[in-house]
């Protein structure tokens, strides 16, 4: 399918296209850049899952600046990450520059294994890249009988409370719950008032955003959203002092906190850009992404039954509440990503053109036999 | 010092008082009620800490709450909590109704001990009643070189995304990190858009609220604070769809699973109210109010000393960012608890008419040797 142009309009060319074709192409262009097959399947796994949820930033979109950060050795093809500190319930793995979206599973397997035998599990990565969609990496934990979180920090674009420049990521914290015979509960955040990508859409479709989404070059107001290209700053969860956003600084601060500073990570305005055309910036505080991630097991608390038959419970008290005016239906968190990736399974995975784009000459570049049709 | 009475005006007669003589009495508030001594010495601890540090709604503001509990027979005087599940970074403790304010404290220093051994340690407890600022708990962390944690669940105020009925308490959650030179970084946040003590602050004075602070009784937009004594609900961090007021109600859904659906406690709204007044709905689906407590020891991750520096660098990254217009000071996450405390433990602890008149009465009631005197 492919919807007409529309001038300048928001309606964008789109392609759809299957999700197994999609992962494939995914597949090969990690193996074509030299992953090895292991690196390249998780990889491909946290992209197309991403895609099908509808965190279309995070999806194939990404491929590319993956695959150019590669090529700048910014991450390391062969990598070996190591446990450099270990107890019974934590480890800190170094990631030796691997890749973040594969590394982050194998902390989260390791931090898994650790909360079988005591109960909890944590992991802090360091000199790690890009994890992908959080979600991916908790949710391990909710097949297990586990509760599972992952954060990771990135590259500055949100200012603390009071500053005029961007010191923190987006940051986002990821906590999955097994809830019985309902979807897993799972909130998968940016610490920020929304995420870069929703500041994008605008931007390319020439519209204007809310205020309290971001500020301009001079921690001002406003309400264009090209101010973030010009050194502006993406604004904390509560959005201005009035609505609290002090608390989204401070989840943002803690994310940082517990993935970079306690990792042996670099953090703060620090952390390395996703692009590869921006140097990391110099006097490095530490090394590379980092990234926490954990699990909490259920029956390390409670019998497993019990807590699931106690979130069915839990779940059917908020469906059923009395809805306010305008409100279709009050849905638990997880479940608008558990119905996008519902229809995607069938209908495809919808791309824009740029991101078409960007997989052609990904494609040529690597010699990718994969075709991508649309449907 | 007594300030002058201004008619109907903002001005609220205050009474300012040693915060150790005010601490006496709480403590013998407790006694007198028939409290252990060493229950009686961990609530007055607790909540001469709200006092001091600000948290006027959590202090010595709440102390006739507790006695009315206790009075009702929904805070058991002879409590005798006991662990009822456990693995080595784990535990829940069933409270025995016992006063949340000591049961934590208990629950904490449990969970701090099993850190010392497996790297981390963390411990749900049901069948509890309120516990206090959170801080109080999560920092005792920090003097044992760990990263603390403390929530809570609470009755219910906060309406889901999308709700016109409360479900979540305003459900805190709190950490506190080690760093170094510095205070204690602490995060101590309400997942509402602001905390009921807001609220009932511009109540009594009259004044209207932002929009965004509540929803009236139709689950509609209001700037009037009273809403919320007429069935309104308070909103989740976020405030608005517009502002992503979704994550708000994630993390304070978050708050209720961990400390009530995993520990065995009442969730949801079926928390029991704080006011003796209001009886607990029937069908509960669980016991009493509920908490969890635990932390990360730092050096399970990296070398104390090594973090402590990092904290530093990361504080002061911070401290000299270039301050957006109109802002004085940017501040680290507990630094204004930490000033407001150093201001009280010198000037004395400032208290209004209402919560004077509670405490003569209370003095009286239960017969207090300790005698409030204004500074």
């Amino acid at each position: 399918m492919c919807l007409p142009r529309a001038g300048n309009s928001y309606i964008a060319i789109m392609y759809i296209i299957d999700h197994n074709l999609l992962r494939e192409f995914i597949f090969n262009t990690f193996i074509n850049a030299g992953f090895p097959k292991e690196v390249s399947e998780v990889a491909a796994e946290n992209l197309i899952q991403a895609d099908l949820r509808g965190i279309d930033s995070h999806g194939c979109a990404r491929l590319s600046g993956y695959i150019r950060l590669t090529k700048k050795g910014r991450i390391n093809l062969n990598a070996k990450p190591k446990v450099i500190h270990e107890t019974p319930s934590t480890a800190t793995l170094d990631a030796d520059k691997g890749l973040g979206l594969w590394v982050s599973r194998m902390a989260m397997d390791l931090a898994l294994e650790k909360a079988e035998k005591a109960g909890s599990g944590w992991v802090a990565v360091k000199n790690s890249s890009h994890f992908g969609i959080a979600a991916a990496h908790a949710e391990r934990a909710v097949a297990k009988g586990m509760i599972g979180m992952a954060m990771t920090n990135a590259s500055p674009l949100v200012a603390p409370a009071g500053a005029k420049k961007a010191y923190l990521g987006t940051n986002p914290i990821c906590v999955a719950v097994p809830s019985g015979k309902y979807d897993p509960f799972i909130i998968d955040t940016a610490t920020s008032a929304v995420s870069n990508g929703k500041i994008e859409i605008a931007s390319r479709a020439g519209k204007r955003v809310p205020f309290g989404w971001v500020h301009d070059i001079n921690g001002m107001p406003t309400d264009d959203p090209d101010t973030l290209k010009e050194g502006g700053t993406l604004l904390p969860l509560g959005s201005d002092p009035d609505h609290s956003y002090h608390k989204g600084y401070g989840f943002g601060a803690l994310v940082d906190i517990m993935t970079g500073v306690l990792s042996g990570a670099s953090f703060g305005r620090w952390v390395p850009p996703f692009v590869a055309f921006l140097e990391p910036l110099p006097d490095q505080p530490g090394e590379g992404m980092g990234h926490f991630l954990g699990a909490w097991r259920v029956d390390a608390f409670q019998p497993k039954d019990e807590f699931e038959r106690k979130m069915e419970r839990w779940i059917e008290g908020i469906k059923t509440l009395e809805k306010a005016p305008g409100t279709e239906e009050i849905l638990i968190p997880g479940e608008p990503e558990v119905r996008t990736r519902a229809q995607r399974l069938n209908l495809g995975v919808p791309i824009t053109e740029k991101v078409w784009l960007d997989l052609q000459q990904l494609k040529s570049e690597l010699s990718i036999e994969t075709e991508l049709k649309t449907l």
